[in-house]
Order: structure tokens, then sequence, then C-alpha cells
């Protein structure tokens, strides 16, 4: 069991944290320092044992791990507040969705000596917010640990442990790798899905035709990932914009291929495609990626 | 009530209709015509009344309503096969994704003076086969009625009947005006999420990273939408090739806008579009279009 820990940043992913560390008994005392009086008030109505902080130059030093739950464009300026605290033997950690840039700036702002092992749980929703959070997000979904040069190796042990008692699966890669990864599962696909909705809004707009309505035949899947939060992924674009950028021209790439097979009806390549992406449909489900039910489940 | 149906090709929709029909005694008979052997005996496994029938020259001349369930490379062939034994009285409809291509084929395929009222519920699944189907498939979901000029008023209003009995919430409108506004909300989302899942693969197999796995993060939202059925895909494109094509040109010029973005560091820019974009999801819920519940209630 972990003494003290300190949740920084509280929203869905911090409360989904601050549940699951409640749950399962892995801590002995929770902080939780929040900026938003909005999120702290939310917060206070979560039925958990914890203390809302504001008083850093106290809590700092006496707790065991910090975990960062903010944006990740807050990152520089909470390290500035925190290093002149911090001391050896806490084990700081973030759950940002991009890692080079990030670790770049931690190594770069944060004082000497002091252990930062970043995380990603590969879980979210569409809404964000801390009255959202839920103990069981994190169940059997991935979190990649992040593992540089010059690790922890006593801190690293310690958050795996932490990850796999919030019920997460674990996976250990470098910074590099990661935002390759995810440029492509998860921040393309983020990406595809906010401009899809804005081709059909600015279609509306020029057309006058009503189209929104219709969005049950496909349009209304993508507004869903559409719908996450903007502060988030404007900083997942813009920290990991060279592996974005080329993910993009990929993208737009196979699109063109396709817009060419469609005019020229090259009924055989079309028939390919589609057959082969359907197969990966199945390959998610069997590792247990998605839910084995027509439409999600939701009709 | 109508006294005999004809449904013809009987998987996802044509199973689904067969059972709407069905549990809300709308006809007295339901013939069925399928070519497949393998759905030939899934639907004798479904519990509800019906005659599978390869007669058309007994059952067509028999029937008040034809239901083409096919996909719509199939129209053509099986016109031509009821051409002989179609009477003035029988309804047609269809239930195919696209319209003007399909209704010039119609018109100049079928026999001259038989009423063809094209429909297209917005309702389907990832599943294809008649197992799949499901009496409340179109429940409060759109059905478009293309009215074209000269259309049998009578069948327009038994029609209009048959969906609503059904459950439909019912539209109407011409093949043109469909085929814009379902290029922009269901083909050209489709056709994303194929690419993108073709991007995904390509990228594995060439940096032979196993990222599949880790698809939750977002892919696996698309990925649904990709294992949708090839055949009647495929139709889709080649039949409605031009306003796809417009659409692919649309949404790739937002995304290399958005690709500036991300380079220059547009913050305003990149925020305004996202937060733009958020919006759209509320209006999808607000009407009825999806379910109000955070990742579509999946987990």
């Amino acid at each position: 069991m972990i003494n003290k820990i300190l949740i920084i940043g509280c929203g869905l992913i911090g409360s989904s944290i601050l549940r699951a560390v409640s749950k399962k008994s892995i801590a002995k005392k929770i902080f939780v320092f929040e900026k938003s009086s909005s999120n702290i008030s939310k917060i206070k109505k979560i039925k958990v044992p914890l203390e809302i902080t504001k008083d850093l130059k106290k809590i700092v030093p006496e707790v065991d791990m910090i975990i960062f739950c903010t944006p990740m464009s807050e990152y520089e300026r909470i390290i500035l507040k925190i290093n002149k605290y911090i001391k050896g033997k806490t084990l700081i950690t973030d759950v940002g969705s991009t890692k080079e840039k990030s670790l770049f700036l931690i190594k770069k702002k944060l004082k000497k000596n002091i252990s930062w092992i970043s995380s990603h749980p590969i879980a979210g929703a569409e809404m964000s917010g801390p009255e959202f959070g839920s103990s069981s997000l994190f169940l059997k979904k991935w979190c990649i640990l992040i593992k540089e040069k010059n690790c922890n190796k006593k801190h690293l042990i310690i958050l795996k442990k932490f990850w796999k008692k919030i019920g997460s699966r674990l996976a250990i890669m470098d910074s590099k790798k990661h935002d390759i990864i995810f440029s492509i599962t998860s921040h393309l696909p983020h990406l595809i899905a906010y401009n899809l909705v804005k081709t059909a809004t600015d279609f509306e707009k020029k057309k006058k035709f009503r189209l929104i309505k219709y969005s049950a035949g496909g349009l209304r899947d993508f507004s869903r990932i559409a719908a996450s939060n903007e502060i988030m992924w404007r900083d997942v674009f813009f920290n990991n914009s060279e592996n974005v950028t080329k993910a993009i021209d990929l993208f737009i790439n196979n699109l063109k291929s396709f817009k060419k097979d469609i005019k020229f009806k090259n009924n055989k390549i079309i028939l390919k495609k589609l057959i082969e992406t359907k197969k990966v449909r199945k390959k998610i489900i069997k590792l247990k990626q998605d839910i084995n039910k027509p439409d999600f489940g939701r009709n």
C-alpha cells in the first residue's frame, strides 16, 4: 500500500484514478489539487475519502506519488510550482496521451534527481469532468508505461503494481514508439472524426440542407469521438505534430487511391480493400479491444 | 392489411422487414425469394410464418407488394426475371442506399406502367445475414421515401402506412437530394472508416509494430463501420460516385487545412474547430440520432 498520493488535475481521468485508488485501497490517503472551482464542487460530491488541497508547499514533500492528470499544456506551470517542494523519494507519473515532447520538457524543467515515469492509460470517454469518472474505467484496458534511460527501477516496480491493482493490462515501450503507434490508432482517428463532422456542418451551411438529422447512417459514430475535450486534443495534436502529420499524409494517399478505384470502377481492388478491413474488426474483438455486439449493443 | 408480400433478398435488412411485418401483422402472407442456400437454411430457423419460394412465375402475379432487399447490383437481373409476371396492381419498393442511378436503371429496365417507389430505411448494423435481423431494427429510425414525377399516389399512401407500422419516421425527398445528403452523412463516413483501418494495417505491416492491439483509443470505433458488408458498400460507392467523390474532396481540403493549423500551432483556430464539432454531438443526441450514454454505453 502506498502511504500518500497526490492527484493533480481531477477531471474524467483524475477522478477515475481517485475512485479506483479508493476502491482498491491502494493508498492510505489521497490528496487532490484542482484549479477549477466548478470541478472542486463536483469532486466534493464524490463519495470517496480525499482531501482537496491548495497547499502544495505542505503536501508535496509528504506524498509518495504524484499523478499529473491535467492537460499536457499545464505540466510546465505545475512543475515549476512543485520543484521547490518535491523530494527524491516521490514518484511522479502522468497520464498524457503523447510522450516525446512532454518528457523532453519534463527533463528540462523538473528538478534534477526526481523520478518521473510516464503512464498512458488507454481509456477515456467523450465526456469530460470529474462527475463522469468511474473506478472501472481502466479495467482490462492497456496502460502504457514509458521506460526511458536511467529510469528508477524501484519506482517502475511500484508504478507497475499501481496500474495492475487498478485493473490495467501493462505494456512497456519508449516514448518514440508510443507516439508513433498512437498517432495511428488514436490521434489520427480523432482528427478524422473532428474533420468529418466539420465537413458535414460546412456542407449543411452551404447547401442549406438539414443533414445532421440523418446522421444515424454513419456520421453519429464519428460525432462521439469528435465530442472529446478540446484542450486535451489540441495538446495532443500540437505535441505529436510530426507523427500526426505523417499519419494524415498516409491517410490522404489511401483516400485518393480509393477515389480512383471508385471513379474507374476497379471492382476487384475495391472488394479486396473492403474485405481486408472487415477482418480487422474481428481481430479487434478477439484482442478484447471492443465488445462483440452489433452496433456496440447501443440499440 | 396487405394481402401478400414478397421479400426478394433476405439478409440483415430483408429478414428484419420479415420479422417486423410478421410482428405487426402487416400482411396475411409473406413470401421470401433468396438465392443463397446458406441464407435459406438460416431463414428457416426464424420463427415467423413465411414461404420460401423459387417460383417467381407463380408468386409474382399474386403479390400486392414486392420489396427488393438485395444488393443494388442485383436489381437488373431480378427485374428482367419478374418483368414477364408482374402486374399493374403490384407496388414495388427497395431499400437501397443510393437512388439516382438505380431509379434510372429501373425506369429503363422495368416493364412499363409498373410502379416502383423507392425506400431507404436508415438502419443497419455491421453484421450481415438473416440471423442478425431484428423486428425492432427500424423503430424510430428515419425511412426516406423517394417521390419522383408521376408517382402512383395510391401506392405512396400504402407505402407510407407500411413503414409507419414498422415503426419508422418518414421523410420524403427526391433521389437527387437523397444521394447528396447521404453521401455526407453515411457514404463518406463509411469510406473514411475503411480507409482509416487500411492506413492502420498498412502501417502495421510496414513498420512491423503491432498496433491493432491498441485500437481502444479511437480506431476500434471506425473498425465497426469498416466491417460492413462489402458488396453493399461497393454498390453504394459505385452508384453514388459523383457525390462521394465531391465529398472526399471537401473532406481532404478540411484535413489539409487542419494539418496546417497543427503545423503552425494556430491555437485559436484549432480550438474553435474542436469546440464547434463538439456541439454537433449534442445536436445529434437531441435529434435522437444516437443514445445519450458515454462511449455508446458499451463499457
